[in-house]
């Protein structure tokens, strides 16, 4: 046998015995999760012992101190807090929206008032105008929309796979649609409730009034009871409507992202960060959103340190502050990062809820998207199957420094927002083995990432 | 340019042009299936309207009247029923399982009889031991067994991803708990129920006395009553435990497999079947199991029809009785196959529930294998990333003639077993746009197959 084929099979050969020892650690990860794993019961004891946890309030305060006693029984190398200023907007203690038809008689809508808006001080009752696009706001203009009620009801579209993406096209109705109304002399908003589901369930989320002239009230109704005032109105069987919501703006809360770690052995000054986002909406529990990425990530050290992995670098648990009202939390954490001088290698967020595993969406050089495909063979017999180039994640996305690799876990869309932001998310709507999976699907990955690095492409042969 | 190179480029031209052609009509039948389609409102209905429908009982002959009526309205060439004998068994007014312990107190479990079970003629009580497989069974004996109920309490391993495997893997005490404990003189079995969740739903689920010397009951409980019954046997607190089932096995009974089928335009004699089984257990709806297998295949004929799709081939739904305790309409409908010479190219089974499909599972040749796995480019945008040697189907089993190929759908399958016969199994249950995925992913290969043919592997160019 020539030298250079004896290299060659010997080359082959490591890499082999390389990939089953990575098989069998792999393995012993998810067998881990799946039998012995806290990421559930910490999910529950998140969901049930604190409940939801909007940014400011006594209940964020409370998860703060839930998540530092949780990552200091995990027994990590060090857990601290990271004071951050977060917003601290209340719902308060009524929230009603209703319209009269033309028999006087009045019509209940299920509804919530959207994350930052102003209060109505009163009732505010004006005509309604339905607007299905921003086309349609222009051309109806100020003659149509003054003094009156703009109601979006603009669905999500049904033929995306992705819901994410179903949600991208019209989640603008939300975020911007009192700043473009307000253009045209509107004195409120209603939005359809952003979800493919047909139901009463209201859905919150954020707003803003970046550029609006003045503030103007504006609340989310159910997807069914925005069906119901569309046909009302398409029969002119609709009066005025009615919005009253006891909501306001208080002033900037002292709150923390909770920082757990293990220090690496080799190379402790390389991070590798896994995260989620402790704050959630003020209706439901926050379990999808996002108390499952933040029990996931924990569930990466547990696992670590459950299975004696001694990892090279740092790997390092944040539960972020105000990912949903603000995303202070991440960009404070950025920006310590960057002054700090702190090198971050690699960092994997998981936020789209605890859904079976599909993969991952890679957000950063092609050589490093190119890397992490080299993992795909370790981690099919997982079903994990998207490796793709793609968003990271809100409360990471500040570190995008052309250098590091952001990642977002994947997990089947189909039933995220028929929970997202909504009183139905709650512990009982997330399946066990779902989570686990999840919490396997980050693990093995950072476990590679740890072994094998980002930078080095020969140090893992396919 | 040479004229090998032109013929080459024209030939990679058309396959491309092909491809796109494929992908618009893909979209197209996804476009319909999540917009416009039948199959959630039938699956309402069907669960609804008609409920369980277990074979033999008036439900179920009530459900094969829906089924022709259903089809009959989606306007296809033909629709007719298919008589077939089938097992009639009924669960009667109660069932009760309790254990008193050693202060006399009663302990009662949430159970349900297993299918097929004799009933216990009044209550029977005896002593009971718990038994984890079955060496311990052998080993146990006569000596510790005669006389006592056998108190299965295997659990789904739950290491499996594939919770199919974890099934596989301890049904067998269901299947044949009561035989083989039979054997060493036992009165009775109670089984822990066959799911991964940690709840009170007990799951029923098909039993047999093949080579059995007598008879005895049998009836499963909750895995948390599994849990509790194993906790007090191991703390000497069960003095003995009770079973009450008012079931019973009646004459055979005539029921139908329900048949519907567009023409081929062109092999009118090649058919290709889609299908799922009408019956169910007589707890829950038989919504996962299978309402959603049989209203996916009505779909695939709906889509055609309303797409304006010919099919070269004759496609068939075929709606099977009886694949819960019998699969007499499986083995009938493949006995007049063979005798009346029909010539079957394909058939594909949706029976895993209806969860976000992953794919297909294909038992066929390796050439008929090669040839579907060619299809995968034009599904992956859709998420479909399972293309391999397995499994089809209960119900089209009997069809394997080593030449037809068998397709079995693949959905998510973390959590079939949380309703998996049991009272949760109803419409509620079932997420609207993954039962409209797996719907799709079904006419797309049909589409495809039917388009292609599957002998002829050059029609179609990777």
């Amino acid at each position: 046998m020539k030298f250079s084929l004896y290299i060659f099979f010997l080359l082959i050969t490591l890499s082999v015995r390389t990939q089953t020892l990575d098989s069998l650690q792999i393995k012993s990860i998810y067998d881990y999760s799946l039998t012995s794993s806290t990421c559930y019961e910490n999910l529950r004891s998140l969901c049930k012992d604190v409940g939801h946890r909007l940014s400011g309030s006594k209940s964020a305060q409370k998860a703060v101190e839930w998540a530092e006693y949780t990552m200091k029984t995990t027994n990590l190398d060090s857990v601290y807090l990271q004071p951050v200023m977060v917003p601290h907007w209340e719902r308060g203690d009524y929230e009603r929206v209703y319209w009269k038809n033309n028999k006087g008689k009045i019509v209940n809508a299920n509804c919530t008032a959207l994350g930052g808006s102003i209060g109505t001080d009163g009732v505010l009752t004006a005509e309604v105008i339905e607007v299905n696009s921003w086309n349609e706001l222009e051309k109806l203009g100020n003659e149509n929309i003054n003094g009156k009620i703009v109601f979006y009801n603009r669905p999500m579209n049904p033929t995306y796979i992705s819901t994410f993406m179903a949600y991208g096209s019209c989640v603008d109705q939300r975020h911007q649609g009192a700043s473009r109304a307000v253009e045209y002399g509107a004195v409120g908003v209603i939005v359809r409730s952003m979800t493919l589901k047909f139901d009463k369930n209201p859905h919150t989320g954020s707003m803003g009034y970046k550029n609006a002239k003045n503030k103007i009230p504006a609340a989310a109704i159910s997807t069914v009871d925005a069906h119901e005032l569309s046909v009302a109105i398409r029969n002119n069987n609709v009066k005025s409507l009615s919005i009253e919501l006891s909501c306001r703006q208080l002033m900037d809360t002292l709150s923390y992202n909770v920082i757990g770690e293990i220090k690496g052995s080799e190379f402790p000054e390389e991070i590798i960060l896994v995260g989620g986002h402790l704050d959630s909406w003020d209706i439901g529990e926050g379990a999808h959103d996002d108390g499952a990425g933040v029990v996931q990530s924990l569930q990466v050290l547990e696992s670590f340190k459950k299975l004696n992995i001694t990892p090279k670098r740092t790997i390092r648990c944040v539960m972020y502050m105000n990912e949903e009202n603000g995303n202070r939390g991440g960009k404070h954490y950025a920006n310590v990062v960057k002054n700090s001088g702190e090198y971050h290698l690699f960092a994997l967020e998981s936020d789209r809820g605890g859904f079976s595993p599909r993969g991952y969406s890679i957000d950063g050089t092609d050589m490093q998207l190119k890397y992490l495909q080299k993992f795909e063979s370790l981690l099919t017999p997982y079903q994990l199957h998207i490796f793709k180039k793609g968003y990271g994640g809100v409360d990471i996305g500040p570190l995008k420094n052309g250098e590091i690799c952001l990642v977002g876990l994947v997990p089947d869309s189909q039933r995220y927002f028929d929970f997202h932001h909504a009183p139905t998310d709650v512990f009982e709507n997330v399946n066990k083995r779902e989570l686990e999976l999840g919490a396997s699907a980050i693990t093995s990955i950072v476990y590679l990432v740890d072994k094998y690095g980002l930078a080095d492409a020969k140090s893992f042969k396919k």
